[in-house]
C-alpha cells in the first residue's frame, strides 16, 4: 500500500474543531447555539438535503442571507459535496443580483425570507433555478413555491454524509464583485486555494508580536458580510481553530453592540463605515470595548477612526487586499523597533496601524510602473500594487479578457496606488481610478480625507478628483458634519492649507470646493462610491 | 495572460523575511551575525559553487555539520535550486554513514573538519561521491583532497543566482532514520510537503492561547541537531517569520547557556536527554531561564522534568512526530477549559504539558487496533497511533517493502502505542516494541519511567520488558543515581507499589529488578537505546 496522495480540501478544514474536542458553539443572535459536533452533523444534513434537490459534482448552490450559522454551514457543505458556492451579494440591484445568478448557473438557491420581495421580483427571470429553500429565523413556513424551508429540511434528513475525495483544484466558490463598469465580474477559487489561504491568515496571524494576537480562547464575531468573499476567509481560520463563533444576522449596530458585550467578542473585522456606525452608536458609551481587536479593511482606515478606536482600548489595524484575491493579502502588524509604546495612539503607531501593512505569509508583493517595472521599496517611489500567491483568483468566471488584464504580465494587478517602505509595509494611497492627478502631479484622495476628518466637527468626508481643463483633475471634498457640529468651507481648506506650508502635502491640494452633504455614496459592500459622487458633484460649484 | 500556476517551493518561504524587512539576524555562536539580505546573498553564492561543482536538478548534496548559519544556507540554497539536501546522520556508525551516503547517492559532500577522522575512514567506500567542501569555523585550509574551504569559495562566487521555478513535488530533502532492525531507512520530503508542513507548524502555533505563543518577537535557538528531519522543521518557520536565529554549534552546555542569556533566546526544541543536561550543567544554576519556551520531543516529557522547568518558570511543553512525519504532528498546548492556573505547576497542568498534544493543523490522527478498527477518542482505549496528513514522508528512499508497512491500510503507521482523550490531547504510552505485555496486561514503560524518576536520588532511568516464560515479559528498571544521592532496590520498588495500591497501576508493573548503573544507552538522536539495554540486561538479576 502506498501512501495516498493528500487534498487540501475544506473538509480537512472541518476535521480540526473535531479532532481537537473543541468545547466552544457557534452562537447565532446569542439565541441559538451549537457545539462542533452538531455544527457538523448539520452540515451533513445539508448536503443531504442538497443531495435529494439534485445538487452533484461542480452543480452551483446559491445563498441570500445575512451573517448566520446557516450561511457557516453553506461555506462548508457546498463545496464539501464538490458543488459550488455561488455567495449572492445582497447589495447590488435586482437586475444585478438576477444577472449574477444566472451568470454563476445557480441551480439551487437558499434565500432568506427579507429577501424575498427582491427574490419574487427576479425569479421569473432566472430560467436555470430548480429549487430554492426558505431561511427563516424562526421556522415559519411562507406560501410559495420553495422546496422547504431549510430546518425542516434539515430535520428531516440523514446526519451522515460520505463528503467524497476529489482534486484539490475543484473548484469551491464564487463571488461576484461590483465592478465600477460594466456587469459585476465573478472570481472564484479552489479548495486547495481556500485551505492555503486559510493556513496562509493563520501562520500571518502567528507572527503578530504587539498587536493583533489571536488564539483558540478569542471569541470571533465577523462584521463584514459573509457573502463578502466568504467574510474574508476568517470563518474558515475560526472554525479550523474550533473558536467560539458569533453570528449576528442583519447588521444593526444595537444589536452587534450588545453581542459585543454579552458574548465577550473580541475579535471581528469590518469595512470603517461599519466601524463608524458602531463608534457613533448611541450604545457604544456603556459597552467596554477594551481588548476588542478589529482588523479594518475594503478601504483605508483613516487615521482619526484609529486613534478613536484606540482611546476605547481597541485594537485597531488593518488587513488589504480584495476580492480577487481571497482576500487577505497584508495586515498592519506592528514591530517592536518601530513601534516602543503600544496602545499610546503615538504617530508612529497610527502610521503603521492605518498602514496596509506587512505582506502575509507566501504573498509577493511589488510596486510596479506602467510597463512593469519594479519600484525600489523606499517608502516614496510610487507605483501600480501587483501581487502573486497560492490564493488569488485566477481570473473572472466567462470572461477571458478581464481576466487577461488582471493578470498582465503575469502579476495580478489590483488597480491601487502605492509604496513599500524600508520596513516592509505598503501604504496603499488611492484606488488608481481614484487618484487625483493635477498640475502634473498624484494627490492621494485618501491622504486628504484623512485630514479632513481631523476636524472635529467632520463625521464622513470623500475627495473626488474632478475633470479640469487647465490642471486634468482637480480636488474637491464631500463632507458630511456631525450632529449638531459646524465647519466652514474654509475651515476645511485652512487644515489642508496649514499642511502644504509645513511642506507635507502639495498647495496643488487644496479642494476647489467643499460641498456638504447629508451622507456619502456608498457601493455595496460599504466603500465610498466615487465613482456615482464624481458623477453627482462634478459639476458643483462652491457654496 | 492568465494566471501564472503558483508552486508551493521553498524560495518562496525565503522570499518573506526580505520581504517584511526583517531587521533582525542569523547568529552562529555568537560571533557571527548575518542579516536576513546577507543570508539570502550566501545561499546564492552557495548555489553558484554547488553548480560549479556539477550539481543540478536532483543531484544529492549531503552535509555533515554541526547546528550552524551554514547548514540553514544548505536548507535552502540546495532544495531552491531544484537538488536534494541529504542530512547526515553524524551519529550513526561509520559504516551506517557510508552506507546512507551511498544509498542517497549523494555526489558532493560539505563536511565540517571536526567529522574528517570518521570521513575519512570511509572515503573510500564512497564511489558515487565527486567533490567535498570542508566547513571550518576559522576559514581554517586543512590539506586533503577537497573542492575547497566553504567560506573561499563562497566569497570567490557571485552572490546573484536565479532559482528555477519547478514542480512543487520536486523532492527537497532526505535523512536516515536509525532503525532499531537492518540498515538505516531513508524518508524523503517533497518542495509541497515542507512549505505545508512550515504553514501547518504556524497555523498550529498561532492557536496557542495559553503557553508556547510565539511570535516575529521571539529568538529562536535550535537544541535538536539540525540533520535530524530538519530541526523539526522550525528553522524554516523562524526563516518565513524572519525570527532572530541563534545556532550553537556543537552541543555543550555551557554554550548553549551562555547563548541563552547573551542572545536572549525565547524559543527552543530539544529532546529530554539534552534538556537534562541543560538543568543540571553548574552553569544554569545562575542563569535566568524564565519565559524560555521549550518544546520537548523525540521521547516523552517526563512529569519531574516538566516539574523542574516550571520550576525554573520555564515554559516547557511536549511536540510529537517522527522522522517519517517530517517531523510535528501534535504540540501540548493547555485550554483554558482544562488549566486554570497556567504556570503553577498543578497535576492537570502537568498531565496536558506532558501529553503529545493536540493534533496540528491538517493533522489527522487515530487510534487503531491490529485489524484498523478506529477505537473511541475516551482517553481509555489503547492501540498504534496512525496518521495522515499532507506532509507524511510518501515512504523509504528504495525499500518498497518497508513503505508498504509504513502505509498499511491508507494510514501511516508511527509505531506508537496511545490513546486520545475526550479533550482531545494524545497520550502516547510507549512505543509499540518497548510496551510490556505481562500476565495478559499491558504496562507502559513510560509511565512506570515517570513514577521513578519522581524519586529525588534518581536522574535518568529505563524500564525494559525482559522476556520470561511464565508472564510472557517482565518489567526491569535500569536507573541512574544522581550525584551523592542514593537509593535502594527496594526504594524504587516502594514507589511503584504505592501506585498499585492506589489502582493507578496493576501489581504487574512492579519491577522485577532494578539495575544501577552509570548511564543509558542512547541512540544517535539521544533517545532511549532500549533495544540495547534489553540485550545488555535480560539477563541481569538483582542484587
Amino acid at each position: 500500500m502506498s501512501a495516498p496522495s493528500y487534498q487540501l480540501l475544506i473538509k480537512n478544514i472541518l476535521k480540526m474543531p473535531l479532532a481537537q474536542a473543541s468545547k466552544k458553539q457557534i452562537v447565532y443572535r446569542g439565541d441559538l447555539r451549537f457545539t462542533y459536533p452538531q455544527f457538523a452533523e448539520r452540515i451533513s444534513r445539508l448536503a443531504n438535503v442538497l443531495t435529494t434537490l439534485g445538487a452533484q459534482r461542480g452543480t452551483r448552490v446559491g445563498v441570500m442571507d445575512w451573517d448566520s450559522h446557516r450561511y457557516l454551514e453553506s461555506y462548508f457543505a457546498v463545496p464539501m459535496m464538490g458543488a459550488t458556492l455561488m455567495m449572492v451579494n445582497i447589495r447590488l440591484s435586482p437586475e444585478q443580483i438576477a444577472y449574477t445568478i444566472n451568470h454563476a448557473e445557480v441551480e439551487i438557491l437558499l434565500v432568506n425570507k427579507d429577501f424575498l420581495p427582491v427574490f419574487e421580483q427576479i425569479r421569473a427571470k432566472l430560467p436555470l433555478l430548480r429549487n430554492v429553500i426558505l431561511l427563516t429565523d424562526d421556522g415559519e413556513n411562507i406560501a410559495g413555491d420553495f422546496a422547504g424551508t431549510y430546518e425542516e429540511m434539515l430535520a428531516a434528513a440523514s446526519d451522515k454524509f460520505e463528503f467524497p475525495d476529489f482534486d484539490e483544484n475543484t473548484i469551491a466558490t464564487t463571488f461576484y464583485t461590483t465592478g465600477t463598469t460594466g456587469n459585476p465580474k465573478g472570481v472564484y477559487f479552489s479548495h486547495r486555494q481556500l485551505v492555503l489561504h486559510t493556513m496562509m491568515l493563520m501562520a500571518t496571524m502567528m507572527m503578530a508580536g504587539l498587536n493583533g494576537r489571536i488564539s483558540r480562547e478569542d471569541v470571533y464575531m465577523p462584521l463584514t458580510p459573509m457573502f463578502h468573499v466568504h467574510a474574508w476567509g476568517f470563518p474558515f481560520v475560526a472554525t479550523m481553530m474550533g473558536m467560539q463563533q458569533v453570528y449576528a444576522g442583519r447588521f444593526l449596530p444595537p444589536v452587534v453592540l450588545k453581542l459585543l458585550a454579552t458574548e465577550k467578542v473580541t475579535v471581528s473585522h469590518c469595512v470603517p463605515t461599519i466601524m463608524h456606525m458602531i463608534l457613533s452608536a448611541p450604545e457604544a458609551a456603556n459597552i467596554d470595548l477594551r481588548g476588542w481587536k478589529v482588523i479594518i479593511g475594503g478601504s483605508a482606515l483613516p487615521r482619526a477612526m484609529c486613534q478613536a478606536g484606540l482611546a476605547r482600548g481597541i485594537d485597531i489595524f488593518t488587513g488589504y487586499g480584495m476580492s480577487e484575491t481571497c482576500p487577505i493579502m497584508t495586515l498592519s502588524h506592528l514591530k517592536a523597533d518601530l513601534v516602543h509604546d503600544v496602545g499610546s495612539g503615538s504617530e508612529a503607531e497610527i502610521d503603521y496601524r492605518v498602514a496596509a501593512g506587512l505582506q502575509g505569509a507566501l504573498i509577493e508583493l511589488a510596486i510596479v510602473d506602467d510597463d512593469m517595472n519594479h519600484q525600489p521599496r523606499d517608502g516614496h517611489s510610487i507605483g501600480e500594487v501587483v501581487a502573486r500567491g497560492p490564493a488569488l483568483t485566477p481570473g473572472y468566471v466567462k470572461n477571458q479578457e478581464a481576466s487577461d488584464a488582471l493578470w498582465k504580465g503575469g502579476w495580478l494587478h489590483t488597480g491601487d496606488i502605492g509604496t513599500i517602505d524600508q520596513n516592509g509595509y505598503l501604504h496603499v494611497l488611492d484606488r488608481s481610478k481614484d487618484v487625483i492627478k493635477t498640475g502634473g502631479e498624484w494627490i492621494s484622495s485618501i491622504g486628504l480625507e484623512d485630514v479632513i476628518l481631523s476636524h472635529p466637527a467632520i463625521s464622513e468626508c470623500a475627495v473626488l478628483g474632478i475633470e479640469d481643463t487647465r490642471w486634468g483633475e482637480r480636488p474637491i471634498a464631500v463632507v458630511v458634519l456631525k450632529p449638531n457640529a459646524a465647519a466652514s468651507e474654509d475651515d476645511i481648506k485652512s487644515l489642508i492649507r496649514a499642511r502644504t506650508v509645513t511642506g507635507e502635502l502639495s498647495k496643488f491640494a487644496i479642494p476647489d470646493h467643499v460641498v456638504f452633504a447629508q451622507s456619502l455614496e456608498k457601493t455595496s459592500v460599504g466603500k465610498l462610491d466615487k465613482k456615482k459622487m464624481r458623477a453627482m458633484y462634478g459639476a458643483v460649484k462652491s457654496a
